[in-house]
């Protein structure tokens, strides 16, 4: 009798851990038997909020049989060994994005990973976003002819503290790489030159750090296809998440989001909109239930998730290029 | 030791009743145990699929001491006697507009009510829309500053069925009402005259029937606010709700919601927007829920649920001075 | 050989009378020679402005065989006088709206022009609005289908001064009279039911002289078209100009001018658009120079005006029909 | 006595020499007194119809005393030779842009031009453009904080003659200049960077006439803002001309412009919006008008234009540092 409910490890109790054990547990195919998380105690506190019990290690909960599927939302060092282990036995595999920051460790890890033939998912959420795959859909029906040209805008809030930003990878891996995975997704077509600029404007903090917080990045494809990216750490309006697909037959963006469709005038302004959706747990909540959706029903259909292990690979690549184009000032072939 | 959890009995097994079956349900401090319909067919149908059984009749499931509450999503006709049968048994009760079409029974089941004294939530869902109480929060903290004029759009992307219509009580008590609600709401204030013009162009057979399928109204209240609300039961491009305050500090209006934030343009089009959500079951799923978490918070708060069964006695009172204004052309006082 | 070129006469040199006498003066085809208003310091100002002359009175004005037309700009009061003067000299007539406060000496001087075939536009400038016009084309094309709702939104950025209300004969004749007309003819058709009700809000004072300032009116034609119209006279955000036609095919409606197409946000608002067009004669600038066009088109091509006496007939029976139904709370029919 | 009329000769009797030849015509504080083309009968059909003569050529026009100022709307490689041999008579100039497409050149003429002290101004319209005003207006006030990131979108209702395209200079000198000369204005700094990527995709021809139609550029500043643009040679929905200017504090964008404000929703599509201005004579006919008047009032008051040589130069070499960047695939530098 075919499965028809799968149950989970959740490796990782922080802020995006918790949110991926808590759409597991209410998700009507899936229950949460373990969290491991080597703080004890965020661990246990999660548990006992989704009514799930703590592992002492990932291998002990990786030994039990009643385990089908592990989602690793852990700190991006311990990615690799996490997916490794997993697929070693047998477990299919919610990864969040990055597998890892070194391209060679993810290299060798998507070796491991055709021994071992389990079902492999990268949580790059925003491919399930409703508006965003409106856009896709919009594209694949070829209401905008040939892609000519992408525009991709997305700019954080405010940046992170900068702990997370010195083991972060840098504004490239850490922040642009949904980005780049978005843009792969929209051009469908690998992109094979890539220019960065980039600076530090946000905090100068962040640039003693070694990193920048403002960044400018076109993708070329072999087709000519052009894509623009760019970031911010820092938008006093909030999250700022928007994209435009230009081609030969006309042209599909997409707006913000906002909690309500309310419009303010008044002696000092007309028609001020509503704020915008605060980050991305608001700004993507329905995107992780869809990942989460995409990623157990092709578990139980014995299928490929949508987003899987190479796609984070490319888009690593497409981040290294930027770090190394940002480093030059050259173009960045990718092969 | 205070109760965290509330035993329903759901009456109804249309559409109305699955969509509260179904929240009941799924909500964290409810369970349903009973649904009750004629139509045992439908009622075991939902009962199987929520995981509750059926009574054969209403008294069998209010007899149970575990029933802590009612839902009341029958045929409008059976409204005042489950009302009126749950609150003798002590069950807080959440029924569907309207209470009834005949102002005289709502009046005695509102003097039935004063005996018995459990909550009483009356369905305005719209009350309990984010973007809706977004515009009241507004009025309240006096962004607008003194309300002034209203104006209230409500179009329905089609006509009910004929048989529907014939039992409906007539476009001012069965969907205007909603909106009748909405402005006593905004205006803060009771209107004290109305006048309503009329007419059948959606569908003759509407107008054989004896409805009328268009209509405009304006209310008044004491101290000089006016409202106005229109209505067609027929909007090609979807469910068209709106509304704005305008007062002597500035306005606050709502638009239409949509399922993705996208825009297209191409050589036909600039700047078209996504489609209207269908229909009140999409377009208010989030009020639905919170009317529900409202009426559950109320019954275990010990608090009155914010509608009650008064705000469904005026807005009745509000939708016969219409159909009395739309027949004599005169201005219909309320007292 | 052809005219191809109009000499005028302006009765007025007030706001209004300026306004009318540049764009004649700028006109290609037109020019003015006589400035005339017993004002006199006001008459001469202008006219030395625009290179004309004054003229002491309209007689001698209208006794020069070489004014082809007059544009009457001059207070009410006058206008019926005025008009028929230039009539019986065989002048072209572009008159102010409204052509008198009373509807008797209106039906006496239609009556007078049977008799002396001159071309008599009426100034409902925003018939001739680009945005206006392309609602209507919309509604002739069959887009909207139809047509069975229409909303219109008018509201001034702020009362004009309390002497000017005193003789203003009314927000109904004054003000709602332009909505009048653009009812008629966005409608297609005369309405015939009318339903006012109406209050002071915004300044006690208009109130004490015998005004009201807010008001609300529903107009029904024949058909059972039905049109809503409100009007405040202050609205703190500006000059607030909205028309909706709803229909059985489809809406078409209209937003507010603004002189830029700029968005802001920042820490407390997000996607603020830029401020109204600031009143009448910034927001209707390209209205009256099309209605110019079209009167001075219409006498050298010897065809009527797109409005005429009619026009304004009609528009101050509605304005009147809504006096009478503020005031006795009923519906006032429209032969 | 200080002067206060100029009288003009137009060079240029083509699209864009009508539209200043009538513009300066239509002046208050103006007239053109020669228009100078080689091709005499378009050169007369202009004449005649703004009431100008010809002149058979330049030198006979500049050589009249009466002429105070020319507009040089010429073909680009006869701007040089036209601008140094009006400053030599000391005449005004006002010239398209660009200066000339050989950088050599233009500082030939720029260093020329300091020996003969006229004022020169270069048609950089864009700049003189409401909302582009608007846009700027804001950012010196601070309202942006300091500018971070600008993106500058572009692209053209359809591609010029190829005729055209093979003289232009291509696609960076010719389309693009105008968006460098924007993002110079905006940013407020000087670009010290720059990369680019074009292909060609709208129209195999202009690949094989050696240019490109589809670009993307970053400009870098010394402080380390960025300045993105993106170029199409053709949109189907229309001229797509929008800025957004991202800093510190917030954001000012911009959208398009279009001649109504009405808003269409039918059973395919709701809310979609006017069709775009159809090109730059439309969109920038207020930009035109501007320009020409800060023109006039720097003639006579005897400042600067607020548009000079140098900033024509310096727009050229952002374009050709955009085609070497393009062409090797690195940064190039700007001193």
């Amino acid at each position: 009798m075919a499965k028809d409910k799968l149950t989970f490890c959740v490796f990782g109790a922080g802020r995006i851990g918790k949110l991926h054990a808590r759409n597991v547990a209410a998700h009507p195919q899936a229950r949460v038997k373990y969290i491991v998380d080597p703080v004890s105690k965020a661990a246990a506190e999660l548990a006992q909020q989704i009514g799930a019990r703590t592992a002492s290690d990932p291998a002990m909960a990786l030994a039990d049989p009643e385990i089908d599927a592990v989602v690793v939302a852990s700190s991006t060092n311990t990615h690799v060994d996490l997916i490794t282990a997993s697929a070693r036995m047998g477990k299919a595999v919610l990864c969040e994005k990055p597998i890892d920051l070194d391209i060679k460790r993810v290299n060798r890890c998507l070796a491991d990973l055709k021994k071992h033939r389990v079902p492999v998912a990268i949580g790059f959420n925003r491919r399930f976003d409703p508006t965003n795959r409106a856009l896709q859909a919009a594209i694949r029906k070829g209401e905008v002819g040939d892609v000519e040209l992408v525009v991709i805008t997305s700019r954080d809030p405010g940046p992170p503290p900068l702990e997370y930003i010195k083991v972060s990878g840098g504004l490239f891996r850490d922040m642009m790489i949904h980005d780049f995975d978005l843009a792969r997704w929209l051009l469908g077509e690998e992109p094979v030159e890539v220019v960065a600029k980039a600076s530090c404007r946000v905090d100068p903090k962040i640039g003693k750090a070694g990193d920048i917080d403002t960044a400018m990045v076109i993708l070329k494809t072999r087709s000519g296809s052009l894509c623009h990216i760019n970031n911010s750490r820092r938008a006093t309006y909030g999250y700022d998440q928007r994209v435009e697909v230009f081609g030969s037959k006309g042209m599909v963006r997409s707006d913000n989001l906002r909690p309500t469709a309310i419009l303010k005038s008044n002696d000092t302004t007309t028609e001020a909109r509503d704020v915008l959706m605060h980050f991305f747990i608001e700004r993507y909540q329905q995107s992780y239930l869809n990942e989460l959706n995409d990623f157990i029903d092709a578990v139980l259909a014995k299928r490929k998730p949508s987003v899987g292990a190479e796609d984070g690979r490319r888009a690593l690549l497409l981040a290294n290029a930027a770090v190394e184009s940002h480093r030059t000032g050259k173009t960045v072939t990718i092969k």
